[in-house]
C-alpha cells in the first residue's frame, strides 16, 4: 500500500489534522488537532495516521520506510514550538507517546510518557527545572514503563505483580519509609541504576539510552498494542473492526508535578452524573495522573458550583484563578463548537495551562437526556440532534431501580444479564413459595430455580428477581422477567441447586440457604451476597420532553407485550400505542384457573372440553374486558393459545394426586395422560395453532370471550380494536380453519348481544415456512403479521434458546461464529432475510397488510432500525422497553435508511454497543473513588 | 358454465368417445366407447360427462337444463341399438347407471341396475325371456337397490343392516328356506310389494313406476354419490381432486343369469400376480356379479392354463368354447390395442358375449416388472415406457419379505407402517435382550419400545421388527429401520407399555406378555397377534434389466445413507453409486466403545477428551477402512459428530453406577454431568457441528480416522473418494472453523503416511438459515452441499417428527391441513423453496458445486423428480430403496420436466399415490376369496 501523507502535526504555528479526520488520525489525536485549530493551549506533537498501523500489521511488524523522514520533520517542528531538542543535554524536549483509536477503547492499550531522558539529558532536565528530585522521579518512571510496556520485562520472569514496583517496596523497608513521597533524589537515583540492571540482567539487552531508539521502539510498542488479547477482547464487546488500526500520538511532555503552581486535572463541561450545567472537575496540585491513580491523595473540586466536601477548604478556582478562568472560557469555546458535553483533560505547568485532551464526555442516562434537551433549549442542536444523543439502550437505567455503585460488592456468582434492575431478596426455591410470600409487601425474595416454566408465573410476579441455573437471554424466566419487569439474572452455569435441602451452591463452592439474603444485578449478571443499597428509577420532565420528540420523528407504531390490565396501563403511561402481543396462556394459571384448564386438557371426550372450557370463558373475558378498558382507543392484538398443554399439567406427585381427587378421576389415568403429553421437543410440538386446529372448541371460547368483553366495552363507551392472532401457522390452511372459527364467533356475538365492532384477524409469522408462503397467507384473509422472531431466530437456526447456553460464550468469542447473540439482535442475514421476503410476499397480495413485530427483538434498537427500514407498522416489546423502541424508531426516521454508521461514528456519547454486558458506571464517582483503567496511563 | 356436448353414445353404429377422452368421460365411460370402436360386442349405451357432474354441483344439484333432450336423444339410440323400448311394455329396455371416474374410485360410488322395471314392464320382461323367476329376481334385486342407493332408505329409520335382506330373512325363516335360491317366483313377487310397502311407509314416498323417473333420480344419485364421505375420503388419501367430478354410464343390461348358456366373469390378460403371459380368468355359470360377491358359488377357471383346482371338471373354454374364443380374440386386440395388460369383465348372455369393461389391470409389483419387460421384448412398448410402467413404491414389495395373504390376521392395533416388510418375533421389550437374543440366529424378536435412542442400534439390528408406541414416519425408530431394513409399525398411539411388568397393553385393552409372538406388517402398519406365515423376496432377471434401464436413463445419481460395511455392500449390489451419508455416531454405541466415548463425554478437559478420543479413532478408522473397501472406486460421504451429546450417556442408576466404577469416578458427578446435558428441545440443541466447534479435537479425531483410513486403503490399491459432511451448520464461520480442522488433519495424516488422495469438504443444508445464507456457505469453500430434508422440514414447519403423533392424523384428513405428511414427501412450497433458493445461491458462487440430498425423502418418488428438476447431482436414500429411487429417477429423466401430471394420467397402472396406506394386495387372491368392495356392484 503506497501511503499518503503519514504524519499529522499540531500544538504548533502549523496543524494538519482537524476533528473530522477522526477515522485516520484517531479520536485522541483528531481532538488535540482541533483544539490548536480553535486556538486552545495543546503541547505540541504529532499524530503518526491508522493508515500506518495497518501497514504496520501488513508489513510484517515493520514501520514504512519513508515514515521515518516525516517523523524526523514533525519532531524539528515540536523542537521548534517548545523550544527544546529531542535528545538535547542541556535543554531536552521529552516526549510522551499515546495510542488513539476512532473509537474510545480506554486503557486498552499502551502509552510511554518521558521519552527522551537518559543520563545525559537528564542534567539537562535538572539544570531547566532546577529540580532534581522531580527530575529523577521523571527518569525513574520512565525507565520503569519503558521496561514495562516496550521492553516487555512481565514476560521475562515469573513476577508477582511489576518487578519495578517490588524493588521500590525492597529500597523502602530497608530505609524504613511509608510512602513513595519519602524517597530522596539520592534513592531515586538509585532506582533508576537498579531498575536498568533488572532489565539488563532480566532480558540480555540494555536500556537503550537513545532517545530516537526510545521513540521508535515506544511507537512499535503502541501498534503492536492494538493486537493484544484484551484489545482484542474489547473491539469484540463492542464490535469494533480490528482493520480500523490505532494512530499514535507523539506530543511534547508537560508537567503537573513542578511545584506548588503546577497542576493535573479532568473536568467535564456539565456535570456527567445528573446533566446539570455548571463546571464539574477535579484536580490536584502539583500531581501527575498517576499520582491521582496511587490513591495516595484525594483530588478537590475545581470551583464551588457545589458544597464543597467535607475537609475540603480550596478549588482551583480559588488557588489557581487566572489558570481556571482560562479554562472556564475553554470549557465554553469547546462546548460551543463541539454542540456537546466535553470530557477534559489538563495540566498546569508552572502556572500556564495545558490542554491534554478533550472528548464528548460518557454520561449516565440520565445526564444524557438532559444535556440532550437543555443543548436545544440553548439553541446549540436541533431535536432530531437531541434525539441522536441518547443510546436507547441507556434508557433502561431511568426505568429500573439500580445499586448504589458506592457500595463494596461480594460477588458469588456471574450470569448472564437476563432483565435488568436491581433486586434484593431473601432466597425461596418454589414459586409457590415466592406467591405466597410476596403477599406481605414488606417482604422481599428471590426465585432461585434451575429453570422456570409457565406455572411458575405468579411467584415470579411475587418475587423482585429470579435467578436460574438454566437458560439463555430468551429462556422463559428471561422473557417473563423482561415482560414483567422484573430484575433476572440467567444461565448461571456450575450453579447447582438442591431443592431438597432447600439450599444452593455457587460455582465457587459458597452454599445459600433459604431465606438467605442475595442481590442480583440484571444490568452486570453479578450474584451479590447480602443487601445491596439501591437507587429508585424517577423519570423526569426531560425524559417526557425526549419521548414527545422521538414520539415525533418516528413513522413506526410502538407497541408493547402485555398480559394484565396492569402491565397495559405501565406501557401506556410509558408512550405504546396499543397491545401487539396479550399472551392468552398466562391467564390460565391463576390457582382458580389452573385446575378447570387441567380437567379441560384430560377430559376423556369434547363434551368434557366443553364443559370446562364453558367455566374458563367468563374468566378469560374478565381479562380481556380488563385490558380494553386499559387500553380504550387502542388496538389490541390478542394471541390464542400457544403453548403445549404438558405445561399446564401437573408434575409433581402430590400435584397429580389434588388433581384426581377435585376430578374424580384415578390418579393413574392422570399420571398417564400427563406422560402422555409429554414431548420430545416441545418447541416444535402439538402447540400453537395446531391446538385449535384439533381442539376447534378451545379457540372458539377463546374468540368468544374477547368479543363478549369487546362487546361489553362497547355497551359501555369503551372504543375496542381487537386483533386476534393465530400462532405457529405454517401452512396458510391452518389459518384458514382457526380464522373460520373466529369469524363465527365473531358473529355469533355481535348478533347475540345486538353490538357491532370492528376487529381484525392475522398471524403470527414465527415460523419459516410460513415466511417463504407468506403471500398464501395473506391470499386465506390475514389482516395482519406479526413476526414472533423468537420463534423465528430458533427455526432459523435450529437453535433452542433454552439450550444454547452451553455453546454461546464459544459462539460469542472474538474468532468465533457470531458476532452477536441472535436472540438479542435480530440476524439480518437469516431471519432478517426471511422476514424480508415474508413482508414482500405479503404486500404483494394485500398492500394493505398491517405489519408488526412482537417478538424480544421488538425492544432491541438495531432491530428496531431494521424493521424501519423493512417499512414494517409497528414494533411491540416489552413495557419497560417501550420508550426505548420509541427512542430507536425515531433515530430511525431521521437517520437516512441504511445509514447506520452514521450514527455510530457523529459526535455523540460514544456509549457501549452493548450496553447490558457494560455496567454503566456514574462517571463522576469513577473518577474519584475507583480510578478507571485508562486514567493509569494518561496525564503526567 | 355453457357446457357443450353433455351425452356421448357408444355400443351402437355411433360412437362418439374415445380412450382419450378419459378426463371428460372418466375411465369406463372412455373405455366403453374405445371398445366399441375396435368393433367389441359391447351393448349400448351413453356417457354423460364429468363437466355435468361439475355444473350439477355448481348449480345446486340441478342437472342443466339441456340435458334432457340430450339424454333423451341418446336413449332413442339405445333404443334402436338394442331393439327395444325404454318403458314398452312388451319389450322392454332395461338399462345399468353407472358411475365412472377420471381415476379408478372402485366401490365408492353407487351403481344401480335394472333401470326400467315396473309393474308393466315386468310382463315385457316375462315374455321376452320366458322366465318369470328371473325376470321377478331382477325386479327385486332392482326395488331393493334403487330403495337404498337412489331413494336412501337407510336413513329414514334405526336399521340394523339392509332392511331389504331383512325382509327376505323373514320370508325365508316363514318358509324354512335355507338358501335365496329357494325362493320360489311367488315369493319374489310377493317380496317386490313388501318392499314397495317398506319404501312408502318409511319415506312417505312411493316407489317411482316410471322409467324415466327412475332413470333421472338414478343419474342424480350417481353425481351425489361424488361427494359422500367415504368418496371424499378415498379422493384425499389418493390426492384425487374433487373438481375432476364423475361421468355416469347408462347402458342396456345385459344378463348373465339367463339359464346354462349365460355367464359373467372377470379376466386379465396376463397373470397380475406373476405377469405371466396366459389369459388368467374366472367366470360363474348362469349367474350375476351380486351372486360371485355373495360368495354362493366359486368361480371357476376360464380355461386350463394353469392345473384346475381341486373339485373343478370345467372351464368356460370347455362350457363356452365359442364365447370363449372370442374372449381370447377379444383379449389378444386389447393389448394389442392398449399395449398393456387389461383387466376385462364380460357377461355372456344366452352364448353372446357382452364386454362391459376394459382397463388397465392392477398388478402386484413382480407382475408389473414382468410385464414391462415382456411387453418390450414383444415390441408393444419401448424401453422408456416399460420403466414408467412400475410404481417406484412397488418396488418395496419385491425387495422385503411379505405375510402370505392367505392367512387369516388377528389385528390387535395399528400404527404408522414405518418401515415396510413382514416380521415376526417374540416380543421383548428392552434392546439389550433384543441384542442377547438375536445372537441366536433361531431366536426372532420384536422389540417393542415407547420410542428407541441411538443406544437402542445393536438390539433394533437383531430384532426381527420394532413397535413403538410413540414416534411418526420418521421417527428416530422408523429412519433407523428403514435404513437397517428392519420392519418397523411406529406411533401406534394408546398402546401402553409396562415396562416393569414386561407386558404392553393394546388400545383395544388386550395384554400381551414378554414372549408372546406377534407379526408386524410394515406396509400397512398392523400389529397381529401370533405367528404368520411369510413370503420370502426374490429378485428377478426382470428387476434387474428394469433397474439397468431405469439406470440407463437416469440423470440423477442414486446413492446409499450406509453406516456399516455391510450395509454398504448390500446397497451396492441393489445399485448404489456412493455413500451420501454415513453417520458417524452409530459407530459408538457398540459395547467396547461405548463406554470411551462417555468417558470422552464425561472428561472433565481437553486432555481427558483427547485420552478417550486417542482410543476411539482407531476403532472408527477400522470402521472407515471397511466402508472404503466395500465402496472401491465410488465416493463416500461421512458426517461429522451429529446427535446431542446426552444421547450417548447412561440413563439408569445401574448404567450410571457401572460407568462411575470403571473410570474411577464418583457417581454424584456423573448423574450431575448427565443431567446437565439434558435438553429441552434437543433436536435443536447443542449438536451437530456445534460440537466439533466447542470441542474441534471431535472433529480432529473424526478426519484423522477418516484419512488414517483412506491413507491405509490407498495403501492397498483400493480407491477411495472421502467426502467430510460437516452437520447442522448454520453459519458459514461454522464451516470454515469445521474446515480448518479437517485441511490440517488431512495434511497430516498425507505427510505421516506418504499418500496422497483426494477429498472433499462439504456440509448438510438441514436449517432455514443455512439454504439462506448458502452463497456464503459456498464462498467458504464447501466442495457439495447435501439437503438433510429430515432437520430442514423439522425446522422449516417448526414441527418435531416425533411429536406429530399426535395432530398428524387431524392434519392429514380430508379438509385437514396437508395433502402429504412433509416427511414422507417434501414439501414442495416451503422446504422445496428453501432447497430452491440454496442451489441458486450456492450455484451462483460455485457454479461445479455439488449438490444431492440425503434426507428420508431420497426415497420419495415424488422428491426425486423434484430432485431432478431441481438439477440435483444425487439422492441418497436407505439401501432398500435404492431401487426405487432409480426407477424414480430414470421416470423423472424420460418424463418432460414439470410435467408430472402426464405420469398421472398416462395408461400405466392405476397405483394409489400412497401405497404406504393402501396393502398391495394380491389381485388373483382377492378377486377369489376377499371380494373387493368395488365388485358389489359391478356386473349383473
Amino acid at each position: 500500500m503506497a501511503l499518503k501523507k503519514m504524519v499529522y502535526l499540531f500544538g504548533g504555528p502549523k496543524t494538519d489534522g482537524a476533528s473530522t479526520m477522526r477515522n485516520l488520525l484517531g479520536g485522541k489525536g483528531a481532538n488535540l488537532a482541533e483544539m490548536s485549530r480553535l486556538g486552545l493551549p495543546v503541547p505540541a506533537g504529532f499524530t503518526i495516521t491508522t493508515e500506518v498501523c495497518m501497514a504496520y500489521y501488513q508489513n510484517n511488524h515493520k514501520h514504512p520506510p519513508a515514515l521515518e523522514k516525516e517523523v524526523e520533520a514533525a519532531l524539528r517542528h515540536v523542537e521548534k514550538t517548545m523550544g527544546a531538542g529531542f535528545g538535547d543535554a542541556e535543554n531536552p524536549l521529552l516526549v510522551s507517546c499515546r495510542s488513539g483509536a476512532r473509537e474510545s477503547m480506554p486503557g486498552m492499550m499502551d502509552t510511554v510518557l518521558n521519552i527522551g531522558l537518559n543520563d545525559r539529558t537528564i542534567q539537562g532536565l535538572i539544570a531547566k527545572t532546577g529540580n532534581p528530585r522531580f527530575a529523577y522521579d521523571s527518569y525513574r518512571r520512565f525507565v520503569a514503563m519503558y521496561g514495562d510496556v516496550v521492553m516487555g520485562i512481565k514476560a521475562a520472569g515469573e513476577f508477582k505483580g511489576n518487578p519495578f514496583d517490588a524493588i521500590i517496596e525492597e529500597v523502602k523497608k530497608q530505609k524504613g519509609y511509608h510512602q513513595d513521597t519519602d524517597l530522596t533524589t539520592e534513592d531515586l537515583k538509585l532506582l533508576v541504576d537498579e531498575f536498568k540492571d533488572l532489565i539488563r540482567t532480566r532480558l540480555g539487552r540494555c536500556f537503550p539510552e537513545d532517545p530516537r531508539e526510545q521513540l521508535w521502539e515506544a511507537i512499535g510498542a503502541v501498534f503492536a498494542s492494538w493486537m493484544v488479547p484484551r484489545a482484542v477482547a474489547y473491539r469484540h464487546m463492542y464490535a469494533i473492526p480490528s482493520t480500523w488500526g490505532t494512530a499514535v500520538n507523539v506530543q511534547a511532555m508537560v508537567f503537573g508535578n513542578m511545584g506548588r503552581t503546577s497542576a493535573t486535572g479532568v473536568a467535564f463541561s456539565r456535570d456527567p452524573s445528573t446533566g446539570e450545567n455548571y463546571f464539574y472537575g477535579e484536580y490536584l496540585v502539583n500531581a501527575q495522573g498517576e499520582d491521582v491513580v496511587a490513591g495516595v491523595r484525594t483530588p478537590n473540586p475545581i470551583n464551588r458550583a457545589k458544597p464543597l466536601p467535607e475537609g475540603v477548604i480550596a478549588t482551583m478556582a480559588d488557588e489557581m484563578p487566572k489558570a481556571y478562568r482560562e479554562l472556564d472560557a475553554i470549557r465554553r469555546k469547546l462546548e460551543k463548537h463541539y454542540r456537546d458535553m466535553q470530557d477534559i483533560e489538563f495540566t498546569v505547568q508552572e502556572g500556564k495551562l495545558w490542554m491534554l485532551q478533550c472528548r464528548n464526555g460518557k454520561r449516565t442516562a440520565r445526564a444524557a437526556v438532559k444535556i440532550a434537551i437543555d443543548l436545544v433549549r440553548e439553541k446549540l442542536i436541533d431535536e432530531t440532534t437531541a434525539i441522536n444523543r441518547v443510546e436507547p439502550d441507556q434508557l433502561n437505567q431511568l426505568l429500573l431501580p439500580s445499586f448504589d455503585p458506592n457500595a463494596g460488592r461480594k460477588v458469588i456468582a456471574r450470569g448472564l444479564p437476563a432483565s435488568p434492575g436491581a433486586a434484593v431478596g431473601q432466597v425461596v426455591f418454589s414459586a409457590s413459595e415466592a406467591e405466597a410470600l410476596g403477599k406481605d409487601s414488606r417482604r422481599k425474595v428471590i426465585l432461585v430455580r434451575m429453570e422456570t416454566s409457565p406455572e411458575d408465573i405468579s411467584g415470579m410476579a411475587s418475587a423482585q428477581g429470579i435467578l436460574t441455573a438454566r437458560g439463555g437471554m430468551t429462556s422463559h424466566a428471561a422473557v417473563v422477567a423482561r415482560g414483567m419487569g422484573r430484575t433476572c439474572v440467567a444461565g448461571v452455569s456450575g450453579l447447582s441447586i438442591d431443592y431438597e435441602s432447600q439450599e444452593f451452591t455457587t460455582p465457587g463452592g459458597l452454599t445459600v440457604k433459604h431465606g438467605d439474603w442475595i442481590s442480583l444485578d440484571g444490568g452486570t449478571g453479578e450474584v451479590i451476597l447480602g443487601q445491596l443499597p439501591t437507587t429508585t428509577a424517577s423519570l423526569t420532565d426531560e425524559f417526557f420532553t425526549l419521548m414527545k420528540w422521538a414520539g415525533g420523528f418516528k413513522r413506526l407504531g410502538v407497541r408493547t407485550n402485555a398480559d394484565t390490565p396492569r402491565d397495559a396501563q405501565v406501557a401506556r403511561e410509558l408512550g405504546a400505542e396499543g397491545i401487539g402481543l396479550c399472551r392468552t396462556e398466562h391467564m390460565f394459571f391463576a390457582a382458580n384457573r389452573i385446575d378447570i384448564m387441567r380437567e379441560m386438557i384430560l377430559a376423556a371426550d369434547k363434551s368434557g372440553r366443553l364443559s370446562a372450557l364453558s367455566r374458563l370463558l367468563p374468566m378469560q373475558r374478565e381479562d380481556f374486558y380488563g385490558i380494553f378498558k386499559a387500553m380504550d382507543g387502542l388496538p389490541v392484538t390478542i394471541r390464542t393459545l400457544d403453548p403445549p398443554l404438558h405445561e399446564f399439567l401437573p408434575h409433581t406427585e402430590k400435584e397429580i394426586s389434588y388433581l384426581a381427587r377435585i376430578l374424580g378421576e384415578d390418579r393413574l389415568r392422570i399420571r398417564n395422560a400427563t406422560a402422555e403429553l409429554n414431548e420430545q421437543n416441545p418447541m416444535l410440538g402439538f402447540r400453537g395453532c395446531r391446538l385449535g386446529v384439533v381442539y376447534p372448541e378451545i379457540t372458539d371460547m377463546q374468540a368468544r370471550a374477547i368479543f363478549e368483553a369487546a362487546a361489553q366495552a362497547v355497551s359501555e363507551n369503551i372504543k375496542v380494536l381487537p386483533e386476534i392472532m393465530i400462532p405457529l401457522v405454517s401452512h396458510e390452511r391452518e389459518f384458514s380453519l382457526q380464522k373460520a372459527v373466529v369469524d363465527k364467533a365473531a358473529k355469533e356475538v355481535m348478533d347475540e348481544t345486538k353490538t357491532r365492532f370492528k376487529y381484525q384477524v392475522g398471524t403470527m409469522i414465527e415460523l419459516p415456512r410460513a415466511a417463504l408462503t407468506a403471500d398464501k397467507i395473506a391470499a386465506a384473509g390475514a389482516d395482519f403479521f406479526s413476526f414472533g422472531t423468537n420463534d423465528l431466530t430458533q427455526t432459523t437456526f435450529g437453535l433452542s434458546r433454552d439450550d444454547s447456553a452451553k455453546f454461546l460464550p464459544e459462539y460469542l468469542k472474538e474468532d468465533g461464529v457470531w458476532d452477536k447473540d441472535p436472540f438479542v439482535s435480530m440476524d439480518m442475514d437469516g431471519v432478517g432475510a426471511l422476514v424480508g421476503i415474508a413482508i414482500e410476499k405479503g404486500r404483494a397480495v394485500n398492500p394493505a397488510l398491517k405489519i408488526g413485530i412482537c417478538g424480544e427483538h421488538g425492544g432491541d434498537p438495531d432491530t428496531v432500525r431494521y424493521c424501519h427500514e423493512l417499512n414494517m407498522d409497528y414494533v411491540s416489546c416489552s413495557p419497560f422497553r417501550v420508550p426505548l423502541a420509541r427512542l430507536a424508531a425515531g433515530q430511525a426516521a431521521v437517520t437516512a435508511p441504511k445509514a447506520a454508521a452514521p450514527v455510530k461514528s457523529s459526535p455523540k456519547p460514544a456509549a457501549p454497543k452493548k450496553s447490558a454486558t457494560k455496567p454503566a458506571a456514574d462517571p463522576k464517582k469513577t473518577s474519584a473513588k475507583k480510578p478507571a483503567v485508562k486514567s493509569a496511563k494518561k496525564t503526567a
